[in-house]
């Protein structure tokens, strides 16, 4: 077989994988938005008769003798196989017994996680999470080894293709230092000015969901290519070219889910300007959670949260609501928008303590994986943490280090990239004003296309290409620097 | 390999492919109801790649052995042997390049029927058309040999296993014999009677949204395992613990659409009524189309129409809609829900003359796969026979000969599933009543849990472990009798 015939098997076998995949996706979508409880089981066994193919396709031993062959005729060509052959790295990876004892022990524990969270009862869940933990740290030592790189890289490769602790060390050395001292000053200077006005329900659902298709069509978002529907838990889900969106709603506060539905709207719009010549080719795909993240904070944080936003958003809220009065304008809103408190729970955190809930997970979490720490002591170091990064101490481990569900889920080397993703967000939305004075007008009239103009050419059409990081210093001039970041944190909070 | 395991073997591996399909189906349940256009590319791409990989199982040389060494160990598993036997020979019967082109064919006459359809054009469809039917003669030829069956009970058997042109026949021989003129007595009483009032709207589609899923639970339908959306063609999709009808709503008229919903919920009872320890087994679906078709014609047409149901809707119907008058009686209803004509169009046709509308399409369909017709000279054998069975002649191939998309569909064999599936209902219904005298007065009251156990035990419970010969004789005591449903008729529309 020729090199170039090589490649191009290899495109076809990606394809059908990913096809196979695409349809999991659409699967899931389906199980949270749409499904009724009884089809649960059902679900479940095709799901998992269609990874078990895709898996069975990734481990064809063919792949082996192709990859060898390969050679491709362009720099794209070249990403893509490099991809490809991260994807099958991280497929083949481990052996078949060990995936199996993890995604068993997983199961298990995020299963007593929910019962464990609602007792109060790390103890009782510290033998489940013990057992993911152990297995979870094997996974990692197999592919340190096949990555060449330390044990926890190996794990936030997963999330965050290419990323290193030694880079998010730095950049979270930075906010941790910065954090709590602004905080204080934020809060003195929040005390000082007029509380927030509530925003008076009831928001009947059909008028917030009204709202919410008609801000979604200002950002971008093409309803011939997806769908706004309701589940439990947000989130944005589909394939590129039929981008599935849930929210919920609820009739006493739409404050929170309308920005909820502009933060999945804007990783929507990343997946609907990924590359379309590359579909189903991992070369095509988004290049991580960090770069994704960044588009939904960025269209969440950065741009919907910003002043410009808010002086179109305050009219247009009051007359879906068909309210009026002093609670409803852009003064009060960015007033509830950006309100900043020293609190519990990392989901319920403004844009000013989050990162130091992050940091607080990624330094714990790196701790376990490296054995610096027993499981057994999270308790009590999470609650030092909280008090030195946040300021507050929880009363019990119920709204301390029983509040996710990523550990007991298996999601170890996940929490940096929400930081990662908001930093990233500050650094492009400042480059994007910068290259195109045009946005920030645009936004003031409801206009994205200024903005999402810029992303597509510099972020979304360059699917997985280049590195995060290269991507950044092309869009921005360099890499993540947190000094941006707290740049924009002082600007909003401050008024520096 | 032991007879057992070989057998066992078989199970798991019909398992798999089965839940592979069961993911297809739901994919074109969401096609139909859910989908965005602009989803349409990537959807047909994810449907063809699981239909290869499902297609590719069913072609591993490896089942020749298993099949050859396979023993059963029961009659179920007898019986789940032999219908597994019969859709690996369906799959894998004919050359890949002949299921190639003939799919290619029959999108391209498809396509071109719609156009064709709407400029009255059969001339312009003929070379597509019949490039359709010279491919699904050798599609028949083959499956012929292989089934040692004729050429046109090859086609049927892949709706109505086992069924048969002879036994098709003398059935619908005894019915074209007494249509003609009974349809003509009908229309006579019909005339002396009072016109049905018109139901004055408009049905707010929510209303009728509400009253529908009212009536589904009265119907026994369980939304733990089910829902109810709209698409443009109503259907009954999904899986049997997840079963997903779809109807349309037309505010101007809710009486039709009602009648709909109640007969895809037909469809679903049947396939949530299947033997739970045999999901995904062969032996574990319907029966085939004309056993599917008596269950959703039974609910429908038997039960639905009858005077004891509609004396409980008319009531109902008149409070979901806040109506009142003497439009809104069981008495009126049933003159709008029984109203005969002789019409040029196969879907709007009444009970009495829908089954000369099949049979004159089985008739042609016959000739034309026994090579006995030219597709030329479709068009005046159908006027012909329309003007024979029906009375009435089109003026136009529009509402004549190109009405149907079955044949550009490439659904040979099909047609005459309806009216065997509505004799089917016709006997059951009629054994059921005799079997449980509560089933009538139970329909009166909306409850529908007597005839539902009835047809549970003895139609939905048995899957595919008998004959659909064998289950009507085990359900009514004989085989498929023109009798009972000629009763049926005259008994609802001449009062005998």
């Amino acid at each position: 077989m020729t090199p170039d015939i090589a490649y191009k098997t290899l495109e076809t076998r990606f394809k059908r994988m990913n096809l196979v995949r695409d349809a999991i996706a659409m699967l899931e979508w389906d199980s949270a938005a749409m499904m009724p409880d009884g089809g649960s089981d059902a679900r479940a066994e095709q799901v998992a008769t269609l990874k078990v193919l895709a898996h069975e396709q990734a481990c064809d031993p063919a792949l082996a003798d192709l990859f060898a062959t390969a050679r491709a005729a362009d720099p794209w060509q070249d990403a893509n196989l490099r991809e490809m052959r991260r994807d099958w790295l991280h497929a083949t990876a481990l052996p078949a017994d060990l995936v199996e004892a993890r995604s068993k022990a997983v199961s298990e524990c995020e299963m007593r996680w929910r019962s464990a969270r609602k007792a109060n009862d790390f103890k009782g869940l510290l033998p489940a999470m013990r057992r993911v933990l152990d297995l979870t740290k094997q996974v990692a030592a197999i592919k340190a080894e096949k990555l060449g790189r330390t044990k926890y890289d190996a794990l936030l490769d997963e999330y965050e293709p290419g990323g290193s602790a030694a880079e998010i060390d730095a950049v979270f050395a930075d906010l941790a230092a910065f954090l709590p001292a602004f905080t204080d000053a934020v809060l003195a200077r929040q005390a000082k000015l007029p509380a927030p006005s509530k925003l008076e329900g009831p928001f009947p659902a059909a008028a917030q969901r009204a709202l919410a298709h008609d801000l979604m069509g200002s950002v971008g978002f093409d309803f011939a290519h997806g769908r706004l529907d309701t589940s439990h838990h947000p989130f944005c889900g589909g394939v590129p070219d039929d981008v599935r969106l849930t929210t919920r709603w609820d009739e006493n506060d739409f404050a929170k889910g309308l920005m909820g539905v502009l933060h999945e709207t804007g990783h929507a719009m990343y997946e609907r300007g990924l590359p379309p010549a590359w579909r189903n080719q991992p070369v095509g795909f988004a290049r991580g959670m960090s770069a994704h993240e960044s588009q939904s904070l960025l269209v969440e944080m950065q741009a919907c949260r910003s002043d410009a936003f808010l002086k179109f958003l305050a009219p247009k809220a009051a007359a879906a609501f068909g309210k009026s009065g002093p609670a409803w304008t852009a003064e009060n809103f960015a007033r509830v928008y950006r309100c900043v408190s020293r609190g519990l729970i990392r989901v319920d955190a403004d844009e000013v303590t989050y990162p130091a809930h992050v940091i607080l997970r990624y330094r714990l979490e790196r701790a376990l994986i490296e054995d610096r720490m027993d499981l057994a002591d999270l308790p009590g170091a999470w609650n030092e943490s909280m008090k030195k990064l946040i300021g507050v101490v929880p009363p019990d481990d119920r709204d301390g280090c029983l509040q996710d569900i990523h550990w007991p889920g298996g999601a170890w080397g996940y929490f940096p990239t929400y930081t990662l993703g908001a930093m990233t967000a500050a650094q492009l939305f400042a480059a994007a004003k910068k290259a195109d004075p045009g946005i920030e007008p645009g936004l003031a009239k409801g206009d994205f296309a200024p903005l999402m103009g810029w992303l597509r050419a510099n972020w979304h059409s360059l699917g997985s290409s280049l590195t995060t990081r290269e991507m950044l210093v092309r869009a921005t001039g360099k890499p993540l620097d947190a000094a941006v970041f707290k740049a924009h944190l002082k600007a909003r909070y401050l008024d520096e």
